[in-house]
């Protein structure tokens, strides 16, 4: 993990998932700021690139933006209350300070714009830094997890289905699926952030006052989206979407999605660390304040936490897709704060998970000591299956079931009751070993891997 | 609306929504039993064209599977609690089913699947249903707002943000905003359609007893997989996704999509409806029981439910991938009526959808009208910013709050006390009909409907 | 459980948690028809015992409403999507059947009410009587675990934290604890249980209507809604609460409330069935499709999905608090079948929950052989402590981290490394007991248990 | 509104609802930091009052963590990562702190406890001092609509169903509505503020450690957790709740009922704000940044917000309950965060709604003349209940329909054409005036303003 920057601007003494972080960093205020500055500069800039602006008010503004430490971001935000979003102090200071260098350039800050066009877009600049973060973990991750898939090819495990042993299995089989889940998160996130729009739409979304400041020149507003989208590496979008929210739908799923895949790991991992399966172990677990003895899975649970509370904020975010109007009273006002809060915990856990697949702890022998745990009974799917083409199926699934009993009351190995049983006599013992059982465990790892 | 089958299977004196749309006939019990069925029917077909049943098998497991009469839902599902699914007990029935007319034959039904693979695959083979049906409404929304976004290109009304007039707009535009989402909802459905995978993984998801059941050919798992997705005309998996739940996500995530834009049009129709603002008007408005002159915005209400409920549901839905082990006990369980509500109330959105866009009434002149409203002040952005370039931005903002202010005062329009203030007697009134200010909104519209 | 109704009017393929619980009995399409109709019949009684209809008329309208078999259901479904809720198409239809016998009475049908009166309070009904159902199995639950706390106050077992064992507890201090939680959950469902208001409005919330059908009696809105109320064993409303929506907000909390308090209970039975563990076991544990030696903890299964599931139910309702106008365009709509739906879901979990408490096995030995796990270090807190006493907090930690890491490494009990530590040899071997390391959970136990 | 602290320590940019607030105030880090030491020091100061800690130890302790400043909360935090929670990092400072002046003293912190003690404790500290804030609000705000209540007990205005016009209601009814659910939220607030408990239980519940600590003395930990209670004035919790959250989960259903309660009241302003309807306005309505004239309903718009994020956050809480072990691995620290988002939401929309209602400006006259919009056919109701006591029902419902299409399509007043009806010709034209139509709505406000 990288070393966290020593100052944060968030809270995190309720964080520790998130707790220096890269995504706490990309999300934190000062990086809200910056995006809201970015945004603005890049305004200017764009009109300055479409004649709507002399270069030098460009320039002014770019300089005026760059240096955070001008901006009080608490002040900001007790300023934005009275009008129910920072946009507007911000403006008020920024063009404040160009006005100190250049007054002529202060008349080209924010100018034609609306307070959601710079707030969506600045979100969306946090959105895009935050999964350039992230998927550098995921990346990890998933390099990790196939090296783990690959070398545990064959490592045989018992399956558990509804907490039961069920049938054998390999743990190079339940890595290879948790690396599918990994890359499937990886897709889904490539596709939102390759996707996320600049916004710009003015007052209504008509672009209107970008056309009025071009001398009345039509289409100065679409050359202008177009200029402000290229400025910031963000797409063009083909309509203003001050109230089309696929953006942050797509956010919404799109890290909703990789929280849960993480999760799905973390939840494996925390069933197989427990004492009495320890087939699986955080390397460095952590510790307790009262137990010396105890390593605990953190790092899995910190991302299980994560992956709880992700479903509520999706949903929140995408509760805000029905909204009314032209901007609507409390719908958007109701996705900053979620959007921000997802981001975080998903790429915080993209970090954790990370860190936790490179130094996980894998006992084979564990694994295959368990197998033995039903008394052979592990591979009575195979036994059901092997009667059924002998003596049908019905009677077969009674042979089997009656064996199972027998040895279960009278402390045997299930292999040797059935043994015993007239008309099995001769079924190979080996058979019955669990490691000839995995069925196509191998050619599904193989084939999962074959994926990029 | 298609007229609706008469029997139904499912409660619907609370879902006036639901009641008699093709979603409800798609994801009722009936279609459940079926998908159940025709699940356990491909199988053994996939067998038979795999060499691992024989062919006479397949046909009577089809036979006797074809007639969803033959089958007591209500029993089954009484029966489905001892197990925890309905798949045991159909699978009893089936048997026996088969083996009235094939003795033999009984022997293939459901041979090595694990009820997991039934049920997962007749809930996409619900989906898919679901899915087409809500995509034809989805196409039948798309075209009528077409016309109405080329109809309307250039009906000027008021754009409204957080309640209040603020700049003028389209309805063109509007419609055509309305438009790119429901667009945007068609692409994510068809992509997770066209995706939805067949499952089949066996006891442990190691594909184990096919093999035992081909006479120990290792890859039999394998050819069965692609043979049981072809017989279903679902896609083929790369992995068994027991607990690897991307698909039930992507479901998720493209439904509550399509419920929230939606919704977004049921929003505005419902601001738009209003007694004071009559802009729109569905056809043939609802009826009450107690005010014989209402005509209430009903379908816009069904949709607007619709679109609260759908993100509670996802959020169920996302919080199953953090599941453990090869089956989970409850996370996957959980997933079976929230999926089936699901697609219920989205399919069942688009129904309704599709109806009110193509009976929307729109009143222009009532638009027009609302335009005055604020005595030319909805105009007062292109006021600022036409000034600002005169008298520098914040004289300017002065100019036009004290002739906002003064206008309000004595009740006059906004334009005469302009024309009265010094250095603004050459404005050319005109230049302040708000049909002219506008923007881009009709660009904008023909852009977006170029979009297909 | 009791016996089901065989004919069902839900659909419960999917819903094996449901089916055949009193909670799919009281909350199927029967018994809404059934609440609506008593809705009904009521008003009319009521306005009689106020005066303001003839007694004939309530005895024809009660008579009428009160055979179910005369309404079809799905008829009135179908009905119901053009007014958007299925009072309008009941009225008109009991109408009819009172008219057939007394054409006088059927001017009394409904008379001065609104569509919502109807509903809510017949929702009400429904949420009374499957209340009603599942506090008899939440007693049921309690009695149990009271038995189960009692018998084995004693019973000593690992302590886990964070999946690791941790110290010494009780199997009766945790059924101790599950039963304080479904106490907990006792108290708020007879708390919302006992003030379920009848709702009555009129169109507006006003009651005007009744006062003009009382001849201008100004308060005979009033006298009626105390009436009805009484009619029907409901609480009397303070105001109409058509927008005022606490009471479906308060049996949302109650309800997901006790959804998680049983779901606590399932999550603790499902670890310690694991197969490694197997402290508990349900009795007769459900059996496989596929695996003949499986018996899987269904029970705990479907409580932990209904866990699941009800707090995105909770949150729907919740989200419905927040209405516009005398009554909302999609947030009333939104509350019915999600507030069916966590009846249903939390009746059920209450009968699962008793079913499986009555049987749950309990393996002692197997507790009391997984204190060994550790080899002894389960006892750690307890010798950190006793050795801070003897050489102070920070060098005690050191002693026995040291003598953790040693009996660890070297394969061998932590007492036997210990006692070999200078200064630690005096150490009563038997102190490490961890019989004599559960601190007060008898105590808190009894405590517990004299909470009636 | 109290004026804001200066520094912040928690982000709030992206959050104008809660800038400023006294609960962004109470759920900071500075706060949390703050409640984690006080519950250390408590402990110590407990134990001392019991006689397991000497007196000089717990005054020490007490003077250590009196002084937040010496604690560097981001350290904090980022020490937090290995265990997972702050508690541990905690201890380490408050301990190294103790000792510096009393070296004896520092064997005395955190004597006994786990993490899970100290951190439950302090989030009901946070809890406790957030919720007495925003009592203050709720009864600000309850006391400022009865007085609106009060005022306008008789100003009729348009009461809306389903967006439409439908009946008379008044704006007293209204704000009384508002206020019984205000006092609805309050009565709830209070409840759970009453009984937030204390939580100690040591690692694994049992109290073990205190009984070591105290010489083996077994009911210590009974004592301490008494006096430890006693000391920071919280409830002495029955059994430890480690893992038994009745105390978050009845927070989760108070907090987020509350956001509900006040998000139905700016749901209403709102609506009522809309340029079109204007019967109420936000003192000092917010600025905008493009638009000079708007006066945006902000305060309204924060609380929605609010009321809209709540429900999820609540969703989260609840999810917790199911919870597995002593203490589990994740659901327990997925409650962190959203516990202390859902005390700052609900606790800043508490001091925004009291804002707004002590503010808000009511058009009286707006309201009368909206109820002209339908040209008298919001009495209809009322019409159709008279006539049916003459002509019956059906036909009376007929000569209204009839009536109302016939004024809508001639542009006439309702009454006009009522009265020209043959049979209605004696109607007193009075009577159909709105004001005389209101039902007991002014004695329903009465009753409603009676309740404390």
């Amino acid at each position: 993990m990288t070393p966290p920057a020593r100052p944060t601007d968030g809270s995190s003494l309720l964080d520790p998932g998130g707790a220096g972080t890269p995504a706490e960093t990309t999300t934190g205020e000062a990086a809200v700021l910056r995006a809201l500055l970015d945004a603005e500069a890049a305004l200017t800039r764009a009109q300055a690139a479409c004649g709507q602006a002399p270069p030098a008010a460009a320039a002014a503004v770019t300089e005026a933006a760059a240096d955070v430490s001008r901006f009080d971001a608490r002040d900001l935000a007790l300023r934005a209350v009275s009008g129910g979003n920072p946009v507007i102090p911000l403006v008020a200071d920024l063009t404040a300070i160009v006005a100190e260098r250049d007054p002529a350039a202060a008349e080209y800050v924010h100018r034609g714009a609306t307070s959601q066009d710079i707030l969506d877009t600045a979100l969306m600049l946090v959105a895009r830094r935050t999964l350039d973060a992230a998927l550098a973990d995921v990346t990890r991750t998933e390099r990790a997890l196939a090296r783990l898939a690959a070398g545990h090819r064959d490592s045989v495990m018992p399956g558990r289905t509804l907490t039961q042993h069920a049938a054998p299995t390999t743990f190079g089989l339940k890595a290879a699926g948790w690396r599918s889940l990994v890359l499937d998160a990886r897709d889904r996130l490539v596709t939102v952030r390759d996707g996320l729009p600049a916004q710009l739409g003015g007052a209504a979304g008509t672009l209107a006052a970008f056309g009025t400041y071009a001398g009345g020149r039509a289409d100065a507003g679409l050359d202008l989206t177009s200029a402000y989208a290229a400025e910031l590496g963000l797409a063009e979008p083909n309509l203003p979407w001050h109230t089309l929210r696929t953006p942050v739908a797509d956010l919404a799923g799109a890290l909703t999605f990789t929280a849960g895949a993480l999760g799905k790991l973390a939840a494996d991992v925390l069933v197989l660390s427990r004492t009495e399966i320890a087939e699986l172990a955080e390397d460095g677990g952590g510790s307790s304040s009262a137990m010396p003895h105890k390593a605990n899975p953190v790092r899995a649970t910190l991302i299980a936490a994560a992956a709880r509370r992700a479903p509520g904020l999706a949903a929140s975010l995408y509760g805000s897709l029905a909204t009314e109007d032209e901007r609507p009273a409390g719908a958007w006002h109701a996705e900053w704060e979620p959007l921000r809060d997802l981001l975080r915990l998903t790429g915080a856990a993209a970090t954790h998970t990370a860190d936790l697949v490179q130094g996980l702890r894998v006992d084979t022998a564990a694994m295959r000591a368990h197998l033995g745990l039903t008394g052979g009974a592990v591979v009575s799917e195979y036994v059901a299956a092997e009667l059924a083409s002998r003596f049908g199926r019905s009677h077969a699934r009674q042979l089997v079931s009656a064996a199972v009993r027998r040895a279960r009351e009278e402390g045997r190995p299930l292999v040797e009751v059935l043994l015993e049983t007239p008309g099995l006599e001769d079924l190979p013992p080996g058979d019955l070993d669990p490691d000839r059982r995995t069925g196509v465990a191998g050619a599904l790892t193989d084939r999962a891997l074959r994926r990029r």
